[in-house]
């Protein structure tokens, strides 16, 4: 009889079997998006969902739930073996969770739900084009069907959009985000309201025109500073920024550059280089192994939005790279940092919820939370959206889209299918504000440091913090560890209010 | 029970399975040569292993073998189904020539062979470095040794190296190579010495400084001429040029750039476009069956040595595409026409193969299959090897190298445990000069349809008696019914004599 460390090893290299051949679907994604000629875009379909098949295959098999369950058991949760270690019992729990789930979607399902977002995707683009929500309304009700439909296979306590939440961050329920995110919307709308009242900040410093390859060569300047070489990464340009993980050894970002702005991409770069550094600080030994994956998507972009937000956005960040900016961009030379701070940092309400401000992002994403919610429970009928979108963009941000391109047209979330998946974004930023606040502790003196170019020290303690435990706390564990407080939105809160009243001078 | 028409179509799926799983192996290949960081290394290696694996275990299967020898026996080669085309019965005759060979490997002779290679290759590297051959010899003999249990394992009636040759050339034999080679071995060393007995010719036209991007987009602009979009192909840099075809519409060409030589780049571009048109031109309905492949590696180099020697190395093209190149490159603007043919069709002895010019480089290849040949019969010792490759060099070339790193150390193929490889290199000069031969019949013309830059009615030759019938004729049979001629060495050597009498003013 095998002993059950031979068991988990077999588990593991199943596992890690999977995560390798999935690393290779990313791959093909990255060239997809990169390099590919655009006359594969067909058989890269057939590539990918070869792919897709055969992993899901794997990962549903009889094998993978047979040594699963040896080692814990599926119905009950309990590890059988005491010896194993914490971490591999937290291993096991992830794969548990996985692994339940993965076998309650058949995979009639999977490929019916694919082929509905591919006809999805180009109504979509129609639709946005003509700014018509009617060309895509009849592929948007399907896929809240068949979303509804998944949140009843998957199964749920209180609301059915909790089984969907619970895809994207685990263990996230509208009961929790709910008055949460009503709190939040009260603050953030006061402090809208407040700007409001004062004299727009005046960009006209950051006006110019940039060259492309000079603002990628700048974009890896940063991604040098925050601890990549070009061996274990690349930057590349792509329609939209992404961030590819494949591996520790091999990070991929992309971002865009615009000719008349040059802030756009840095941040772009900043972001990604955030998703870019979790990859990177994941442990290598555990690739394939829930410890060595991300915990979750909302802590995922709690490290963009760290690096974005918390790190270039400040004056300290700037007193370093503006000169450097200004030696590769003579164009910028006259500009001071006390013109420059608060021009990269304006607020405005706007349509766009990717050209947001940091004030009003999460109200964007608040809007598209409350709707995904009141579909999927039905209290919200598809041809009724473009009006409540419109009414909740009036009522949040004191703006109304004059069509629906600039309204509920503009994402491509639902499209793809993927409902649930908005709130991880406001949910990066309450995490990064948590740990922010832990970080500042630890470090009180980061302004200065930062201010002299040093970033080493802070991606060492996300590291240490964050990147090695892989999924081995629970979001919920892991904010609770490091902040010492569940999840809420007081620091998030506090931290806006206390630099855009400064800004501001409210 | 199933029709036979069923039959084939499951059999197409299958294989059209393995092929676009074949595929994304290229893409991998294909991204570490010019994309990937270079960390990955390692990781990469996994997951190539994991695809090369998943896709032996699919072309060796029971399902596999079932389905085939449904309609074709595979005893026999006997197709039972008489209502297929004769397109399909050829296709079934390939699919079944493939599977028998598949079959004869088991996949841990497979993954010893890998791993011998993998260990080869790095005592390769040292070795050439360091310009020891102990150093690799002992990786040599197991791969040498290995070879032969291959041949064992597959089979031959004459000679063992027969095995080896069909991997590479279908229907190849060392008794048809070796009287063809050394007649052409007597042919081409009387010419060398001819040319020896002259001036050699001034080459000081070509000199200069080139810079590398401008380079790229004037190797972009050749490529474009040949037939290619940039929605069906792409152009980037390697350290060694390569083609890899993904599929007819994912071209995905490299070359390398030097400074101080513009023509090698060229004349790179033009060879690695020559294998991708005929990827391009493969029949995209086909694609997974043998009716959508190369007919040979043979044949493949006959279309990539037809591009670079016979159109890109001739005074028509360069009436053209002089001017363009002066246009981009002002320091060549007062070469003539005159001194430029000549210059870029130097005929001189040197040590390295992949630099050598059209008449001497035969010899080195047959150099090659000369000592592969010993090797695997047991005549010639590993030990004596380097004396041997310099002797010959000695009496073919009339040079005699002064180190193996520029003798036999120069090439990876053995590393890679490719014996059996290098002969194709000369039968692509031999099935292009024989293919020419027809064409020129056909395009009388085609010279002065050159001279004004019109290279697409060469492409459309090539397509419709060569491209669109992928395996459906063996290379035997394709040059046949080309050139009416089965395979011989006179058409080519006719060509060297009289494009080099003239040159060399013999």
């Amino acid at each position: 009889m095998k002993s059950k460390k031979t068991l988990y090893d077999q588990l593991f290299e199943l596992s890690k079997t999977i995560k390798t051949l999935t690393s290779i679907e990313y791959i093909l994604e990255w060239d997809q998006e990169t390099f590919m000629p655009s006359a594969a875009v067909h058989f890269r379909a057939d590539q990918k969902g070869l792919m897709a098949g055969h992993t899901h295959k794997l990962k549903t098999s009889t094998k993978f739930s047979h040594l699963l369950n040896q080692l814990i058991d599926l119905e009950s949760g309990q590890v059988s073996d005491p010896s194993l270690s914490s971490a591999q019992c937290a291993a096991l729990r992830e794969w548990r969770r996985d692994h339940l789930r993965a076998i309650k979607i058949p995979a009639s399902f999977v490929k019916l739900f694919t082929s509905t977002c591919a006809v999805a995707g180009n109504q979509w683009i129609e639709a946005k084009k003509t700014s018509n929500f009617s060309l895509f309304a009849p592929s948007l009700t399907k896929i809240i069907q068949l979303s509804r439909k998944k949140a009843d296979l998957i199964g749920y306590q209180d609301h059915p959009y909790d089984a969907l939440l619970d895809l994207f961050e685990p263990g996230m329920t509208c009961a929790r985000l709910t008055p949460l995110f009503d709190r939040l919307k009260v603050a953030l709308t006061a402090l809208v309201k407040g700007i409001k009242t004062k004299d727009p900040i005046d960009t006209q410093c950051l006006k110019g025109e940039f060259n492309s390859d000079l603002q990628m060569q700048f974009g890896r300047k940063i991604l040098k500073a925050m601890g990549f070489t070009p061996e274990d990464s690349r930057l590349d340009l792509s329609v939209h920024p992404f961030c590819t993980p494949i591996h520790p050894l091999d990070t991929r970002m992309t971002t865009r550059t615009h000719h008349d702005d040059i802030m756009s991409n840095i941040l772009s770069v900043v972001h990604e280089g955030g998703h870019g550094l979790y990859n990177k600080g994941l442990n290598i030994e555990q690739f394939g192994s829930p410890l060595g994956e991300q915990s979750s998507l909302g802590i995922d972009e709690s490290q963009s939005r760290w690096w974005e937000t918390r790190i270039a956005r400040t004056k300290a960040f700037w007193t370093h790279f503006l000169p450097l900016l200004q030696h590769d961009f003579p164009q910028l030379q006259k500009v001071q940092l006390d013109q420059f701070y608060p021009a990269i940092n304006q607020v405005r309400p706007s349509f766009i919820r990717v050209e947001a401000d940091e004030v009003t992002y999460s109200l964007h994403v608040i809007i598209r939370f409350e709707i995904e919610k009141a579909l999927i429970e039905g209290s919200l009928k598809i041809k009724d959206l473009p009006a409540v979108w419109n009414q909740k963009m009036h009522d949040y941000l004191g703006i109304t889209p004059s069509k629906d391109s600039e309204g509920c047209l503009q994402d491509i979330h639902w499209a793809f299918g993927h409902v649930g998946y908005f709130p991880t974004y406001v949910l990066g930023n309450l995490y990064a504000a948590q740990f922010f606040h832990a970080f500042e502790k630890a470090h009180p003196d980061w302004q200065s440091r930062v201010s002299k170019g040093e970033l080493g020290f802070i991606r060492q303690w996300l590291h240490s913090n964050i990147h090695q435990y892989g999924r081995q706390y629970t979001p919920e564990e892991l904010v609770m560890r490091i902040s010492g407080k569940p999840l809420q939105e007081t620091d998030y809160v506090n931290y806006l209010n206390s630099k855009y009243k400064e800004i501001y001078h409210l």
